[in-house]
């Protein structure tokens, strides 16, 4: 069987997506739509596939899922949207900013019995993967500490920031859903600290750009967070898991592993600069996870609770900056 | 502009070429043929393209290239065809395993004008290619010891290292290549020894599993080689260049990296277990450098001569073993 | 100029500082008190130097100055004897587990002009005074985000638990003190949380063993703290400092560092699995500053202020964990 | 009991070996001896031992063993002395540079029933007695394929080198007798080949100053060397042992640990510069060993005997050169 999907929104993202969907040898990619027609012709000519609107979309009898790519604040709608259309929706994170928004969404797609995908792309890496097994193998024992270092090579531009919700909703939520896949159990309370080290017009708009947060969950497992909007050295994407066993890792990834040495020393050269190449794998891995998963009828995941979980997360961190004080969640 | 291809022989090593094509954005695949109908229908249906005999790929206006992936007895005949025929030509090494057979065939290449690059995937691994730009960049000064280090998962069947000439001329042979490819200088002197170690029906076949080489140039730059049939730790393939200046190496890839502690220590996965898996960017970037060169007319490398001279390189490894001696070359 | 000692207490740590000083080509240790004469008799014999009283080591002409390995409770006391006594001094950490003590304690040192140093013996480790070092030369610009761990191979008995002052008191002051070292700014808010994972035994007693921590100084940098009762690979001691030009790690130390590769990978033994092996150096290097400082007559550092420093950050841990809250400092 | 120490030669390596017997709890320095007063002076005065001459060595009561530092060509007429003294002998090696000479000197050591160890320090390296444990404890099946990287950080000057042998015998005589320890067998055949890469002036001298070496087993286990005097990253200081099961390393030692990351990539230090920084562990280990043997009366291990058969693999290796081929042993 081949899956037959529609793609909303030919920006960055939704050319990631329509390349992990044109190389699965499980899915066709059918149609595309986007409101800036050029962007959707450069991909619809790469690929091989129609420019339609979201509505020929929606309506199309050809198409058996959606990739939604559009804007943040467009998610929740075209959710609902297709959710009663029939069609499998794999949205990328976050749904909404909004946790009651969020909330009425998921209530719409599982009134409707749709098959909805959040993406959180992380879960996918290969090596990340293979931490999570590690763990569900038993061979580190029980979890007891989780470290999770996220940095970003550079700083994304302000007027992204002013429309990201900041930064624990942007950019940690993907630690957050890091954290509850691999602690094993729900984080109760959040710690927080923010600040703005790196450019003073992050913080003019409001937001934080270098932050560390503690999550602990009721049995007293622990992950610490470490996010930065800067990294001189690459795309700075590791995880921690201790456990009452042992320990398991996944270092960075490079795309050119040689080692050069001479009187300065031995130097290995710099990471991934970009989040693309880094997970390149991952966004083939988790389309094909989607695409398994309506294919065999099986349970989604990352599903919308999962999606609401890391924004509930994300909101009570912010909570405890502002507090200064632990927030409980749930 | 697109190249279009034509693939002989469906095989193993064919399959690895079908995906590279077909994966190619400037190449399309236009036929398949093999001696076994569904080898060829396998390839076809995979890739949407046409089964054809090699007389009519030859005779073919649309097909403007071809993959040799045939038995290596065909390889000298098939490339003096399509050379005639006007056809650029991939083959994959060897030409031959007889030195004259391939001077005669170089010959043909050179009379009719065509395009032949031969397939020592490794110089176009990522890893690989690095090191001789960091040796190109003058990093390390002038080169002065090469160290190559290769050694196969588990050893072929022995049917196949009946026909294959040897380790020297099938296994060695790859790391001749690289070595000329680090060294920057011809070898002129060949030194090996050989023995069997890794299973005696490879020595009954009047082969060796497990051999050491030192090439040296005429200016003294020195590379050593080490091969073995057998590694339980995956397929190992390493290269070190030691200059004036510095060192670079090419490290081990692995498919998953992730590093487990516990009590007994700190472990990380094994290697890649196969060539087709640790070097698949290896086989792409081969053939977009094949596609490259016939698009803007460059010259082509690896050449014909390259498959010849790394042929005797290999031969005088041979006899090095035989006579106990050093062998020179030229 | 040889500085001539007193070591008060044989016990373990004493043991290591009767080393520390006897390897020191600039020490020479004159004599050893300890209430059990079999504790003193030992390394009297093993150094060959005289068992004698405090008392008289407190009056001895031949004695320059002590080091103080007796019970934490009697740290404060003997400090300010051997002040008045005209030593210099070297005391383990912690001065007392009493703020207002060590205040009082502080303030005899400075109206005597006693020399007093303080054993945070990991500011002596080579590699991270290499750290250290790669700070001050600028070569990572300034520091935003410090990260450290540390975990124990396995918890101390329960009644050393009892006596310790806890977790925070006990082993966290460690990295507090290196926080502090790193950071090059005073903290000015701390977060914690604690959890007993290890050993049920450790939360009967009141204490913690999986504790983590946020501290944050008044321009935002941020160090995040890891410590566990528990680590089954060896002695876990890492740090890493991540700055606006770059970042500087120091790994941890095996003390056999060779990789055995098969088909369930490649892996290097377990770390130290003590501190005393892990920190020999840091323990001689420690010991040579403190004698340097007296010889040449420099500042003491880590001094009496620093110990305090790190306690100070340690009560307010636990103040954090107790109450759910950020806790400002001073 | 406690091994009593004459010093014969007070230079570079007898300072090494004052200090290993000095800090050995078994051992101590009585006396040195040399040529040159004022260097006798510096051990003396350094480690409270007498300064006396070798002939009063030779006759003392209150020496039991002597280390021989002394200038090569001295060697065998000093172990013969010392074995007819009834002393235990430790000799840096090589015993001389003439097999006819060693072998004089073994049997008269053996007539005397005299104890002789020969410095092959690099045995007791912790790191490389780790490999050797691995490979005793099975862990990697049958030996294979020994890989040794052996590269000073600078040549030595053109007069030592002169006087020295050659390098084959005077820097590559380590990795031969490291080949030896490892391979569990005796090299049967030797191919070698050499070259001036370096420094000019080693040519003119009639040395070599880059080698590479295969050594082969009656049974075919192979053992491939590469040396150079020169590398810019330090003393290069590495073993490979590839078995039918898996394959243990050592890897180069540093002084510090730490990296440092930017966006020229991720920098390690240089190794240790010089061998005696590198081998301190190796040579207390040795001086350790030797005195242990002496006292529970074991057997000694190196041997005048190992000392013998790595000359004659540096002979073979010499005339390898010369002749271009093969060079049988023994």
């Amino acid at each position: 069987m081949t899956v037959r999907f529609g793609l909303l929104g030919a920006g960055r993202i939704g050319k990631v997506h329509a390349k992990a969907v044109s190389g699965d040898a499980n899915a066709t990619l059918v149609a595309v739509a986007d409101a800036f027609p050029q962007a959707a012709d450069a991909i619809a000519s790469a690929y091989g596939c129609e420019v339609r609107t979201i509505e020929t979309i929606e309506a199309a009898k050809d198409i058996d899922a959606v990739v939604i790519c559009t804007p943040t604040d467009t998610h929740a709608d075209l959710i609902e949207r297709f959710a009663r259309a029939g069609k499998a929706i794999f949205c990328e994170k976050p749904i909404d900013l909004d946790v009651a928004r969020v909330k009425a969404c998921i209530k719409v797609v599982e009134e409707t019995g749709a098959k909805l995908m959040v993406g959180f792309n992380r879960r996918f890496d290969p090596h990340f993967m293979a931490v999570r097994k590690v763990i569900d193998d038993g061979k580190i024992g029980d979890v007891e500490m989780v470290t999770i270092t996220s940095r970003d090579p550079g700083a994304p531009p302000v007027d992204y920031i002013k429309r990201s919700g900041g930064i624990f909703r942007d950019m940690t939520i993907h630690d957050f859903d890091m954290a509850r896949f691999l602690l094993g159990e729900e984080p109760v309370s959040v710690l927080a600290t923010a600040a703005v080290l790196v450019d003073k017009a992050i913080g003019e708009a409001g937001d934080y750009d270098s932050v560390s947060a503690i999550l602990q969950t009721a049995s007293g497992k622990q992950a610490v967070i470490s996010n930065s909007r800067r990294a001189t050295y690459g795309y700075d994407q590791r995880i921690e898991v201790h456990g009452a066993k042992g320990m398991a890792t996944a270092e960075n990834q490079r795309p050119v592993s040689i080692e050069v040495a001479n009187g300065d020393g031995y130097t290995r050269p710099p990471l991934h600069d970009f989040f693309m190449t880094r997970y390149t794998e991952a966004y083939a891995n988790e389309i094909a996870a989607f695409i398994a998963a309506i294919e065999k009828g099986t349970k989604i995941s990352p599903s919308g609770a999962d999606g609401l979980a890391a924004l509930a997360l994300a909101d009570a961190a912010v909570q405890s900056v502002k507090e200064g004080k632990l927030i409980k969640i749930g």
